[in-house]
């Protein structure tokens, strides 16, 4: 009656799911609706930077040689004749005792080797300025390409676009932008228990909160999440659901179900649906029971009904496959090392992934776990940052101890975290 | 000629702007749309969670009076007499002798006292289960209430909506989600020198970087960018401009034109707008010739025109005023410390903020200026994760000193990050 099912290591698991990928597609989108989206694109250089050399002062454009005996006592007077304003240009050759006014940005005339600064013009008339030191060859002067070169790799493709990148983006050119398609991922909740969140409360049921939160999930990985509501626990109705939704999607979620009850869907599902089950437990807590399935080159992910194992799985194995659709170069949770705040007594066969709270004290990140440490509590969830990876063991963890964390909110990820050396506890 | 201008700390600068607020309004968006707004009502629990007291595993309802000489010798045996779904209910009250299959997340039935978990099951015949330990009263069940108690604040208004934020209003019938309004900030550059961006381009010429710039900054701190195009250096026109813009934006930014050059805008747009200069320059480098001015209540923000100086200036004095609009608890950027992963020798007699590249590395965080440090490279501003605070002084900084970092990807944010203890410079 119990169906005897063989866990695999978290890192195994990653890397079935990885084997599988979506096919990238690229979407060209305008400028100002790039945000946040990867590069499908290497961002090239279109020209130098500066385009030409310019003053990066406002001042008066000079030719140095004339400032050589410049001094407080014997100041040199210079003819000004002209006025660049930025944008505008000087087209005639500067000569010996000339200046021109020139604004911050604007080009140098030809000729003119070097930028004397508003604040040091000693004395004003019309038509004069008095130079009281000498200037160098090439003084104050924003040089064409010391910036960058033209036709310069400036962002590899698969970055994220921020608003630095859209400076980038705007100063070479590109209106319109190369970005990779955002992966469609479909989500079914399925539980006789369930109400929609507009119900209220009925004996013995709660309301769907696993496909909301996922949908989230998929918004903050990148991909756009495509509702296929929720069903009761009836095997015809989701398989019938689950076949019609993979001809739309990339990859199918479905919530709940997930364990060996006798009302537990996913392996039926999985049988009816000729998939290929690419491992249906993992050595970890929350989210042991989670599935993951193949059909025709589409993945399907049961995950868990509990609130707390469903959200692991998602960031564990759902997470990086939108990357990967989305070109990213790190696909994964960006983890970093963190200090327990509190202990952690429970030892346990399976590594833990517990929804916690980092906060820094003077340059070192303390981390504790937020509200209830049950996979059925979604009060933990809501003002959890990270995950705090405690490898499996005989013993707990003690308030001090080095660990693992994986940043829930950072969109800059991690290459592979899953080789982690346990950091204070063997 | 020169206007003198007296700079202020970036401590009272942020100060000044923080007098200020927009009238925060309340949207009501539907759950799927909640995504990274900011509550704006404290979230309640409307019910106990767990709803009922219920199966935390797959097994079988007892009374555990019946298991108390229960042993692998000498087994107890119960009949089964119901069997419980997730979402339905077991009625009748369970007598001695009695089990019901009971699946995870069902109510328990009344006199049920304990679960025993389905791995646990001995040996298994039709309508008979046999036990062979004891089991204690409450054993394996989820109580009422122990998660969260019905009325209790779950998370205060002000906190930004993440998947996990979306789980608990999903489970307590959000489905119409309170959020601060975005507030909506125009945009205008100004500069002769500028192009469009989808122009190619012309001698003495730039493309318009800064409002794409900005408008992405916009958005990342949670408001709606309105874009008024570009306009040469000509006065009339931009009082024009914003004037009209005034009456359709909570607060306006300028680009460019924010120096003291004969071309600069701000000044005369500030004095023809009969505005009131909060301050026209800070002791910081880059974005020393920020202006903000005040009109009727609103705020008029004259940023440098230079890329770094104009990013700075949005980062320090524009994000927080959104935040404020959003209810946020945490208007600066998050502030904690790193170790410099290179010289950085230049004194300056102000504060420097230098965009940065953070890496961590055995749990400590270094830190390097990313791409030139001059306030008008762009290509600084592509790969830059954080600012680098170098306070002022007489010499420079060296690798290993500790430096304080403001992170410009993180959502969170700090109370007031502008008492900055120097860390390793005095």
């Amino acid at each position: 009656m119990v169906e005897v099912r063989r866990p695999i290591s978290i890192s195994d698991a990653v890397s079935r799911v990885m084997n599988y990928e979506f096919n990238q597609a690229i979407d060209y989108v305008p400028l100002l609706e790039s945000d946040l989206r990867f590069l499908a694109e290497d961002l090239l250089a279109d020209h130098d930077v500066p385009p030409f050399n310019r003053a990066p002062y406002d001042g008066y454009a000079i030719r140095s040689e004339d400032t050589s005996q410049a001094s407080r006592q014997n100041p040199t007077r210079l003819h000004v004749v002209g006025d660049i304003g930025a944008g505008s240009l000087y087209t005639d050759d500067l000569e010996n005792g000339q200046a021109v006014r020139i604004m911050t940005g604007a080009q140098m005339p030809s000729q003119s080797d070097a930028v004397v600064m508003l604040e040091e013009i000693h004395t004003n008339e019309a038509d004069m300025v008095t130079i009281i030191r000498p200037h160098h060859h090439n003084e104050n002067i924003s040089f064409q390409g010391e910036d960058t070169k033209k036709d310069q790799v400036l962002i590899e493709k698969g970055a994220i676009i921020h608003p630095g990148t859209v400076a980038l983006l705007a100063t070479f050119g590109y209106d319109i932008v190369p970005v990779f398609r955002k992966p469609r991922i479909g989500i079914l909740a399925t539980g006789s228990e369930l109400l929609d969140v507009h119900e209220p409360l009925q004996p013995g049921k709660i309301r769907n909160s696993n496909a909301y939160m996922a949908a989230s999930q998929v918004k903050r990985a990148g991909g756009i999440p495509v509702m296929y509501g929720k069903l009761p626990d009836e095997l015809d109705a989701c398989v019938d659901v689950v076949t019609d939704a993979l001809q739309e999607v990339d990859a199918m979620i479905t919530t709940g179900g997930a364990s060996v009850g006798d009302y537990d869907l996913v392996p039926q599902l999985v049988e009816r649906l000729h998939a290929t089950t690419l491992f249906n437990k993992v050595a970890m807590r929350p989210g042991s029971v989670t599935t993951v399935a193949e059909k025709d080159g589409q993945l399907i992910y049961g995950l868990s009904g509990n609130p707390g194992a469903c959200y692991v799985g998602f960031e564990l194995f759902v997470r990086p496959l939108i990357r990967k659709a989305l070109g990213a170069r790190d696909l994964h949770l960006k983890r970093s090392i963190g200090v327990l705040d509190s202990d952690y007594p429970k030892p346990n066969p399976y590594t833990r992934l517990i929804r916690g709270v980092a906060l820094e004290r003077e340059g070192v990140q303390y981390v504790k776990p937020s509200g209830l440490d049950k996979s059925s509590s979604v009060i933990a969830l809501g003002e959890a940052d990270v995950l705090i990876v405690l490898p499996a063991g005989s013993k707990g963890y003690k308030r001090g101890e080095e660990v693992n964390l994986l940043d829930l909110h950072d969109q800059k990820g991690s290459q592979w975290p899953w080789d982690i050396p346990i950091v204070s506890y063997k």
